[in-house]
């Protein structure tokens, strides 16, 4: 396998992109890429040792940057790293490629180079939700890629996050969940109550409307909304988390006697942080286009690079863009049955 | 002000409702008037002492169950505790009505008996949320009543959910924000994008789009959505503070010295848990009917009960209807102008 890796996309790059790419060498034999600024990424490189035959650089001589348009960006900067990047994908020169930069410049140019697998109207970004205090993992899909969705999105979105738990995450026929305002069947908007319809009727392992309440407590292995909610789901999650951690360290620092505690407690308050902690978890994969591509949070730090790399591997090895293919003439069955 | 408290609405009834109704008539000089069964009510009534003349039974014979299909009840429990509380309201009896009771019901009660306010196209449930850490709240309209709205629907939200803060939370000139999948103007669906515009063009003190994260951190005092997005934003805020909560309770019982440190930091832990406790900041008003009805959780105890009623005075009290009645010409113009 050949794993590119976005030198210069994300807050922290090319340091922590390089730093973390060079931890995830020590623990696989794939081949690293890292594309980019050649002499900025040697540069970095100088700081570790590797075995040298484990990582190569590409030049690419131009970034997108999180603030650029994304369609115009990717339309533009035809040498930037992150559209050279795909294009190795494409060309079969890699097979995956990672990315902590502008997550709409990675879909649209995952759209315009690769192209969506035939049959699968809306690619979508899906992000691994930790299920706190049990140790697994939850996959939301859609994260954020398409805001408004008809039904069938749904089920698409429904049987490529199915694929990817089981092909990548070793989960067997994986759970789905339709996130929904009740359980009922008759709850929700038009667009949900039809997309329940469709699930219904899959082979799936359809689990019916979930609420947000349970998505924390792992209520299913796949969680499917639109875009607009599950960005809602995820940022909502993270800012909830941020707030609590930040007022427990505000009580627990206040006084003698609470410090003393806190002390007492660090190791299980570290545990705690550790949960929550997404660099632990890897990156999100962008299902539905002709090819493996993983988004990583923009404020990625080495750790964060390294277990995307290394949990992407998984991705692009057990081919899970021919699965989703595969799978593409259920779905038009279900649909034109409607 | 006389308040009519639902005495048989929600799972702890009538036994939570009628002790924190006792509690409630200690702390105010207003009318507490109790009504359901009157047998059973009294017989609870019997356990505590208070001023006699504070607290008065009016029998109900029948009740709303939370299984119960919203409308049909409303039509055919004519002499339920609900539908008789509600028109209590109408009639001017009393002044305020609350209920732990059936959701959409207390909402098709509302709508079918009191009536929207004159040019209000949607009533909505705001949601009052605590800012953890500090002591603050936002509103959260619409919390689940409209789970498909129009961009007008959303500056109505604003608006009455901004009079509310204004004249029933004492914040004057209360920020509002839009839920969005990013700040830009340009982001979101098409219904966001419309409401924006309204928005921008109202005298409300507008802060353009919010994301989801910033919502604990208390970014603005009114919280703008549709039902859909709010019922999520409200359970999964639900969910993951009781994961939370349960994890660190796991976490800080194992071990010998984890339980010293726990003990010590027993208070501080009290204190963060009581900051998310729904029970010390009332009930969730229903905006946009003809008269003040307030909706309690469903598993409300007596200091939910006696919160929900001492805050819920000044919206009966401030003219909270009248104020939005008064304000519906300037969203007619703004709207009327698109």
């Amino acid at each position: 396998m050949k794993i590119v890796v976005d030198g210069m996309g994300g807050d922290n790059a090319p340091h922590e992109i390089v730093k973390g790419a060079v931890q995830a060498a020590a623990s696989t034999n794939h081949l690293i890429i890292l594309i980019g600024d050649e002499p900025q990424i040697n540069k970095e490189l100088e700081k570790y040792q590797y075995k040298k035959e484990q990582i190569s650089v590409v030049h690419a001589s131009e970034v997108i940057s999180s603030d650029d348009p994304p369609v115009k960006a990717v339309r533009t900067k035809q040498d930037s790293s992150m559209v050279k990047g795909i294009n190795m994908v494409k060309s079969g020169e890699a097979d995956l490629f990672i990315s902590a930069g502008n997550t709409g410049a990675l879909m649209a140019a995952g759209l315009f180079i690769l192209g969506r697998i035939q049959g699968i109207d809306r690619p979508a970004i899906a992000s691994i939700f930790p299920i706190l205090g049990k140790g697994g993992v939850t996959l939301l899909v859609d994260a954020g890629a398409n805001s408004e969705c008809k039904p069938n999105n749904l089920l698409e979105f429904a049987n490529m996050g199915s694929i990817y738990m089981e092909k990548v995450m070793d989960i067997m026929n994986p759970t789905v969940g339709l996130v929904n305002i009740g359980t009922e069947e008759t709850k929700g908007t038009t667009i949900i109550k039809a997309a329940y319809e469709l699930l219904s009727k899959s082979s799936m392992r359809f689990v019916g409307n979930i609420e947000a309440r349970d998505i924390p407590k792992g209520v299913c292995d796949v969680v499917v909304c639109d875009g607009f909610t599950g960005n809602i789901i995820l940022k909502l999650s993270e800012g909830l988390a941020w707030t609590i951690f930040k007022l427990l360290k505000q009580k627990f620092t206040s006084g003698i006697v609470t410090k003393v505690g806190a002390l007492l407690l660090s190791s299980k308050l570290k545990e705690l942080k550790s949960e929550f902690d997404y660099s632990e978890y890897g990156g999100a994969p962008i299902l539905g286009v002709k090819g493996a591509l993983v988004k990583m949070h923009g404020s990625s730090n080495a750790n964060a690079v390294k277990n995307t790399i290394l949990k992407g591997i998984p991705y692009a090895e057990n081919n899970v863009v021919q699965m989703i293919q595969n799978s593409v003439l259920e779905l038009e069955e279900i649909i034109i049955s409607e």
